[in-house]
């Protein structure tokens, strides 16, 4: 079965990606569900759909827990089952695998999967505490430690054992601001220079404000349906055909290496194995760049370099738009925007534009393989999917 | 594939119900996880078990998200994927669907499900305010509606259509106490009279103190695994036949009719269908008893009267033990107590017993089918199983 489509894509919608004054996540959702639903005339929502699966992060930005019947009330497609599903900054991505795991099951035949963050209205200080409710509380939020901190201690052990360089964590966030300048829906549409980002101002050295990514508000969602069914919706599915999901520890302290991450590794294997796959057959990635070193990170994790290399692999341009390996076109989490719990379906949108040939200036020209890559947390949960244009 | 089964509990554990202090929720469901492997000595923990999958409500109680893995790093599980489910106090009967359907995939074999919550460390009116995020925030919480008060609107509007009276409504809490003083594991192991419950405290008219269910301590969880291979594990599966989940508005002022759950009438539709079975083929269930007007409400709503009988149905004994159809032996959330995330299992688990002889003082004698009912919010989640003992 290695390389079958498990499901398909039929469609996606991503909303603007930003500060989204006055909106709730029920409303912000249907922003990005009125995009699928436009892209996929065939498709009849009430008739058709069976099922919603909903990532989202924090009850406390907007003090609302069960958010999923919510949002299939506003959608008006009551009673179908709604199912959240948490996983901190991968809650989509993990919400997308249950989604093609019960797809597979026989039970479903199209569902819709998303995700949905609204942060902006909250301070600094708040949003950075609800964040850290995803790292271990006993030893970690207890003594103050945040996520800029715990990816700085990352990035500072990846620079003791390989010799990776600020300039180089520097280069990944100028990357993605290059690539979401092409990006009508990144939060942030303005590029950047090594130059400003080494001289930001310190947030946990040695990462600087614009080695971090965003507090966004934002949705993003896909249409799934069963290979056989594709054709039904749309000329132009995106099959997926690999899913990996892995677990790490919660806290970074019980490590005995913070160079890597053991979930995103195992997810990276279970995928690639599925899909029949190797790390050179990929054309298109979005990883997770909630820190410039979790990017660095995520192309050894993935297999796109050695480990320790992939300081060199920013360095001579292989990830950039025309490089070998194009990473986060969309802009990533750095440009494009972080509303955390909307994430991984939004990378996985990104991936379906690609593969559909809809990326306009910054499509990979020939793009046939795409992966994402989610974490949530330091790195306790990781997902990775492999998807396939059909041409 | 009518009656067939899904997947089979091979085994099932429990934490004690209550005030555990000093715990965090990954140790009281490592408490639960421990009588399940010592029930299954054939299972081989960190070879067999594929993945996990946990409920749990709220982030804010012991301020940890990201909690599955957290417990799977806690169980020596790493670094399987570990997967958080949230749907209010349905939490974790919503894992239990996803696991069922995870297996149903073909993507594992075997699998642990369960859920926790630890709550009573924190004081009344936190636990309150936190349970209130899973109604609707700009209608409901805003306008300070609690749980018990959305609860006693409901109990009103069935009072006032159906001539329910108080009097019944104490009855449920009367009969799940006598249970529960069967149950070792029970919070409150104490009988309490229908005049107790009468002049105990108001807390939202017609709701009294002893309509309430309890705010608690605890975990669940079952070990699941595909039909085929439960014989490798026990001589005795339970195999699960029917699975249903459906949703309702999130807040109560957008429904025509607050007398009845949509979500539940669904989820048990779905339920039946799959299982070919009928309400009255059904010889022990475990129903969401939040408040004691909310077991009443499952009785219509699962057919085991028709709507507005719910009343008298225990007026005339037939859902105590003995009766025609024992409702909530354990105690239900009213006297075994409820902890949030773990309820939905831990009402598996119940029938888990009963199906396998080893319930003890509260055995149903010779029940061969099972159902649970779990309802998240006030009813926008609602998740119904079917269980079938192999003889």
């Amino acid at each position: 079965m290695k390389g079958r489509p498990l499901v398909s894509i039929v469609s996606g919608g991503l909303s603007k990606f930003g500060k989204l004054d006055g909106k709730y996540s029920r409303e912000i959702f249907l922003e990005a569900v009125r995009e699928a639903f436009d892209k996929c005339p065939n498709l009849n929502p009430r008739k058709d759909i069976e099922a919603l699966f909903v990532g989202q992060m924090s009850e406390s930005f907007e003090h609302q827990g069960h958010v999923a019947p919510s949002i299939s009330d506003w959608m008006g497609l009551l009673p179908i089952p709604a199912t959240h599903l948490e996983a901190a900054c991968a809650s989509s991505g993990v919400a997308l695998r249950q989604a093609i795991l019960s797809i597979m099951s026989g039970i479903y035949d199209i569902v819709i999967v998303g995700g949905v963050e609204k942060m902006t209205h909250r301070s600094t200080s708040d949003a950075t505490e609800y964040l850290a409710m995803a790292s271990d509380f006993p030893m970690e939020q207890w003594n103050g430690i945040t996520f800029p901190s715990l990816f700085g201690l990352i990035a500072t052990a990846h620079m003791e054992r390989y010799g990776t360089t600020e300039e180089q964590l520097a280069m990944v966030a100028v990357k993605n601001h290059r690539h979401g300048f092409l990006n009508p829906k990144a939060q942030l549409q303005r590029e950047i220079t090594v130059k400003q980002v080494m001289e930001s101002r310190p947030v946990a050295w040695p990462l600087k404000l614009f080695d971090c990514s965003l507090i966004s508000d934002g949705a993003s969602c896909l249409v799934l349906t069963k290979p056989s069914l594709a054709r039904r919706y749309t000329d132009t599915p995106v099959d997926i055909i690999g899913t990996g999901q892995g677990s790490g520890t919660i806290g970074l302290f019980e490590r005995d290496d913070i160079t890597y991450m053991q979930a995103a590794r195992s997810a990276a294997k279970q995928a690639y194995e599925m899909a029949g796959r190797k790390p050179r057959n990929v054309d298109v990635a979005e990883v997770h760049d909630c820190f410039t070193i979790a990017e660095i990170v995520a192309y050894e994790d993935l297999g796109f370099c050695r480990p320790g290399e992939g300081g060199k692999l920013i360095e001579k341009g292989a990830t950039q738009l025309g490089g070998r390996i194009p990473v986060n076109t969309s802009g990533g989490l750095k440009a494009k925007g972080h509303p955390v719990g909307a994430t991984g379906t939004a990378q996985a949108y990104e991936i379906y534009l690609q593969l559909t040939g809809q990326a306009e200036q910054r499509q990979v020209k020939g793009a046939k393989i795409g992966l994402t890559h989610n974490i949530g947390g330091s790195g306790s949960t990781g997902v990775v999917h492999i998807y396939k244009g059909r041409s």
